[in-house]
């Protein structure tokens, strides 16, 4: 508390992000990285642009970029709009197109930074929850709003939506903007991005930190009619003309070049997602169904929390949210099958 | 215009920053970037990170980058902010700092971004006119306020205020936030950083886009006593998690460690700003004394406009700003002493 901080400031209660160990032998399956590096051309893509060059600004609107990522989901490229992480571009989304005098909807369990950002903008919500099974049901959501997000598939759930359901809710929603936010959806659902230009009311969010295994480098996109990009590029251009760094443009364009790696790379963690999943019910564990790089699992005979601190003994980090409905849950992230083995390993000497 | 935007993004003006023209052939003398590259030494650090571990979130607080700072300044981490390129930093700071009753106080010709930031964030502000040759009067902000910022050297007039006239202003102005934005201050000024210690209420700015040859990287960063610091970190905290990418936190920490360099570079610009002043006030300019990495000069027997356009006929771009009391003047980046002797050929050419 300050006299000198704005009032706001008082009132926040700041996002709290998956532990970042500084020591590295841990096996870290707390933060839904993916397991295998980034494509070796993105690293070259990378390297080329590590010259005298970097004295430059990199281009405020970082139009190669944004052409690759048209190019991927053949869409125009003033249909995407790109910033420093998915959750930078969410906040210019919950800034520039979701405060009005209805509240906003989103489920009661899912990524916990979306009641942040109406803290920090001062947005009305309403948390809808989630059914007992933690599916998403689209007749939920047929009430007045002032705007609707959801993680699809659903975080920390894993849990996937389909693509008609998703259209059943814009042809009843008109009035305001859906996010559909995709950061898992490569790990086995079908993204809603081939119904943009049907419905000028959805924007669907992605990031390169997951299947494109570039979380270190900070890159987040939205894809939508051109009204809502506007929106996006309005307020971008009142916070920061240049969000992407040079590096980060050169990476990530080269990320959604190299196709096979990034297929290569998902169906791998696909995979092992289904191994892992197979172990762990034998173990006792209720899962709830995964589309995503992570599954939601509740341990029997054991409390949530007690397992997390026995796999830290045995260095391993998961996620643990300490909150009502899902405090018997952990969530744990998908690694290699080295390490999905030592997982396993661990939790059979402790269960 | 659209149904689907938040109220205030129909009222934003955005943000125009300077050309980043596509082509390089050009003389790029038009948005204060260093003529020169940066250290080697950042070359070098930024490869070493360009491997696998990008799959990975960088440090959420980036403390290695925030220790070389404070190392460099002699003050400590926790007085430290850092973030996705000063216009950023200063964001956050105008949302967390300086929303209040009374309005923010800033110089009438200075960075445009500030009117900006304050149409975002909705903050009332007043403008104080730069005496007649453009210099600040401290005497001028002895008035009730709910925040002062300016950059000193200020921009685009490059003209200095010396320290102890920012000190008087801080021991009679002790009830709101004072920020210095210290962008240019390296290539002539002293920065008021000595005083964080001092003045509770005292944020200085600065980036590594200038001095030390950075802009393609994107890091800003505020220094202060903690409890403005925490300020930032909560919005940044409510905003995004990860403001710096990997190769961001490894540079720019390099870049603080090769202290020579960062000298050396400095000086080449500033004596090749001295001869580029000997050399366009023989042909006739008026130019603001400058401490910056650019000089403001008013051409004689030629609008700005009409010589700004005649520059880039001939390959050269330079900065000019259609507003008033200033739309006879060019903000003109000092180059290698190559292209500045190209700017002095090309001006005897039109003039």
């Amino acid at each position: 508390m300050s006299r000198y901080w704005s009032r706001i400031v008082h009132s926040l209660t700041p996002y709290v992000p998956g532990e970042q160990p500084k020591i590295s032998k841990l096996i870290k399956l707390n933060t839904n990285e993916n397991p295998y590096g980034p494509s070796p051309k993105v690293l070259e893509a990378i390297r080329a642009e590590v010259t005298d060059s970097l004295r430059l600004y990199p281009d405020p609107n970082s139009d190669q970029l944004r052409q690759a990522i048209a190019d991927n989901f053949e869409i125009e490229r003033e249909q995407v709009f790109v910033g420093n992480g998915s959750d930078e571009v969410l906040a210019h989304i919950f800034q520039a197109l979701f405060k009005h005098d209805q509240p906003l909807l989103f489920p009661d369990i899912t990524y916990s930074f979306y009641p942040v950002y109406c803290g920090l903008y001062e947005i009305a919500y309403r948390e809808i929850a989630l059914r007992d099974d933690f599916s998403i049901h689209i007749d939920d959501y047929f009430q007045s709003n002032g705007g609707i997000i959801f993680p699809n598939p659903n975080a920390p759930t894993g849990r996937l939506l389909v693509l008609s359901e998703i259209e059943r809710l814009l042809q009843k929603n008109t009035d305001s903007v859906v996010v559909v936010d995709e950061a898992y959806v490569d790990f086995g659902g079908d993204s809603a991005v081939g119904l943009i230009n049907h419905y000028p009311n959805l924007l669907v969010t992605q990031t390169v930190s997951k299947s494109r295994s570039l979380a270190g480098l900070r890159v987040g996109y939205a894809m939508g009619q051109s009204e809502l990009i506007e929106a996006l590029v309005r307020v971008k251009d009142s916070f920061n003309s240049y969000p992407l760094d040079r590096l980060a443009i050169a990476g990530a364009s080269a990320a959604f070049a190299d196709v096979d790696y990034f297929k290569q790379t998902c169906h791998r963690v696909i995979s092992s997602r289904e191994a892992l999943i197979t172990d762990l019910e034998g173990l006792g564990f209720n899962i709830i169904p995964s589309a995503a790089n992570f599954i939601f699992a509740a341990p029997s005979n054991i409390s949530a929390q007690q397992l997390a601190d026995a796999l830290r003994e045995h260095g391993i980090i998961i996620r643990y949210f300490n909150k009502p409905r899902i405090d018997n849950f952990l969530r744990i992230t998908i690694g290699t099958d080295d390490e999905n083995r030592s997982l396993v390993q661990a939790l059979k000497s402790i269960l």
